[in-house]
C-alpha cells in the first residue's frame, strides 16, 4: 500500500472571503499527512479586469483569455492570491510554497488549439504534463506546494488553466506514487439532487450512478464539469473524490465519487 | 575553499522593456555555476497603480506601501514579473522557481517602525533572516531561485523589501555556505565619476576609496543607496560586487566593489 495524499481545491467563495479563507487555512493546518493546495482566482480578476476597463468575455462558463487578460490573472492568481494563502500557511506553521507550473516546471500545458472556440492563452493538461518527481520531492523535503491555476507551454508563454482541472490532474499524477484523494471545497454542501435544498446532497456516486444523474438532468449545469472531472480523476486511479463545504474540511460530509 | 555562488540582481529597465529582458534571460542561461537571481518590479507597479487611480507616494525615492499599494506590488513584482521571468528561464533549460520571502518561509522580515517615517508594510531584513539552508537544498536539487522583493514577517502579513536590499542579504547569508558574489544589474556601465558621462566607470572601489567618493560628493546620490548597501555586503563577506549594465552581464565590465 502507498502512503496516502490530499489534493485539496478551493474555490471562489473562500479566496474571496478573507474570514472563509482564515478558517480555511485554520482547518487545513489541523490536517496530517501530505497535501496539495490548489486554487483558483475567485472574483478578484475580474474585478481587476473592471476597475482596469478590460471586458471579460466568458464562453460556456471559462473566461477567454487575451494578452491584457492573461496578465490579470497572473497578476491575481499568481500573485495576489496565491502569496496571500502562502503567508497565511506560514502564520499557522505550515512550510508553503506557492507556484505556478512554470515553477520548477511543475506542470507543462498545452495552449488549447483555436477552433472551434479561441479560448486565447488558455492551456489543457494530462496527467503526464506534471512533473511528479519535482512535486514529490518538494513534499518529502516537508513543503506544501500552493499551486495556482496559471501553467506555461515550456516556450516562455504562461497559460491560464482551470483550477478544478488542475487538481484533478495532479491528483491523478500523484497516483503514480500515492494513494491520491480528490477533495473539492466549494460554497455548496455537496452534489445536491435539487440544487435550490443544500440538505438535499447526494452522498455516493459512483460511474453508473452518475450516468444516471446526467442522463435525468438531476445534476445542474454548473455541477456538470466539476462532476465529470471528478468521475475522470476516480476512473485513472484517484481513490476518491469528495465534492463539499469548505467550511466542512474536517468533518466526513459532502458527496463522495468512487468507482 | 567553498564552492561559488553568483546573486544577480536586475532592476526596472531591464523588467520593463520585453528585449532588454529577452537578452538578459539568454545571457543568464549561458552562465555556470549556482545562481540566485533577485528582481525589482520597474515601473509596471506605477503603472498598474495609476490605471487603478492610487497615487504612488514616494519618499527618499522609496515607496510607502498602503494595503492597497501592497496588493498592487504583490501582483506586480511576485506575479506578473516573476512569471515572466521564470517562464522565460524555464523555456531556456534553466529550472527556474519563482519565490516571495514567505514561500518556503526563505526570507522573514520586520515591518519598519513607523516612526521617524511610517512607510507602510515596507519591511527590513537581515542575514538571519534567510532561510539559508532551504535556499541551498533548492540549489543543490538543480533548481534557480528567482526571487522577487515581497518577503512576509511571519504572522501572514506580506511586507514589501528594496530590491538592492533583498539581493545583498541573500549574497550574505549565502556567504554561510558559498563564496558569494554579487552582481547588480542596471542600466548604467557602472558607478560613473561624472553621471552624464557613461565611460566615466571607476573600475573598483575600496571602502577607502568608497569614503573618499562619499565626501567629495563624487558618487551621484541616486547611486549612493546601491553602493552603501554595496559597501555593506563586502564588508560581511561577500566577495565582491559588481555594479554594471546588463547587457554586459557576460563580459568583464563595471565598477567591482571589495574590501
Amino acid at each position: 500500500m502507498s502512503d496516502k495524499i490530499k489534493v485539496i481545491k478551493i474555490g471562489g467563495n473562500v479566496v474571496d472571503d478573507p474570514e472563509s479563507l482564515q478558517k480555511f487555512i485554520a482547518d487545513f493546518c489541523k490536517q496530517t499527512g501530505p497535501t496539495i493546495l490548489v486554487h483558483g482566482g475567485g472574483k478578484e480578476a475580474t474585478r481587476l479586469s473592471g476597475a482596469l476597463g478590460i471586458e471579460t468575455v466568458k464562453i460556456d462558463g471559462r473566461r477567454v483569455t487575451d494578452s491584457t487578460t492573461l496578465d490579470v490573472v497572473t497578476m491575481v492568481y499568481a500573485g495576489l492570491v496565491n502569496k496571500r494563502i502562502v503567508a497565511l500557511l506560514q502564520s499557522n506553521g505550515v512550510n508553503a510554497l506557492g507556484l505556478t507550473g512554470a515553477d520548477a516546471n511543475i506542470i507543462r500545458a498545452s495552449r488549447r488549439p483555436p477552433i472551434p472556440i479561441d479560448f486565447g492563452f488558455v492551456g489543457d493538461i494530462t496527467p503526464s504534463d506534471v512533473n511528479t518527481k519535482g512535486l514529490c520531492a518538494m513534499i518529502k523535503s516537508g513543503l506544501t506546494p500552493v499551486i495556482c491555476s496559471i501553467m506555461h507551454d515550456g516556450r516562455g508563454t504562461l497559460l491560464n488553466c482551470n483550477a478544478d482541472t488542475v487538481a484533478a490532474t495532479v491528483a491523478m499524477a500523484m497516483t503514480e506514487e500515492y494513494d491520491a484523494d480528490l477533495i473539492y471545497c466549494f460554497e455548496r454542501n455537496g452534489v445536491l439532487k435539487d440544487p435550490t435544498d443544500d440538505s438535499s446532497v447526494i452522498d455516493k456516486i459512483t460511474p453508473d450512478e452518475y450516468r444516471r444523474l446526467v442522463e435525468e438532468k438531476i445534476v445542474a449545469d454548473g455541477m456538470l464539469p466539476k462532476l465529470s472531472t471528478a468521475m475522470k480523476a476516480v476512473e485513472y486511479g484517484v481513490k476518491e473524490v469528495v465534492i463539499k463545504n469548505a467550511s466542512d474540511l474536517l468533518i466526513s460530509a459532502g458527496t463522495t465519487i468512487t468507482i
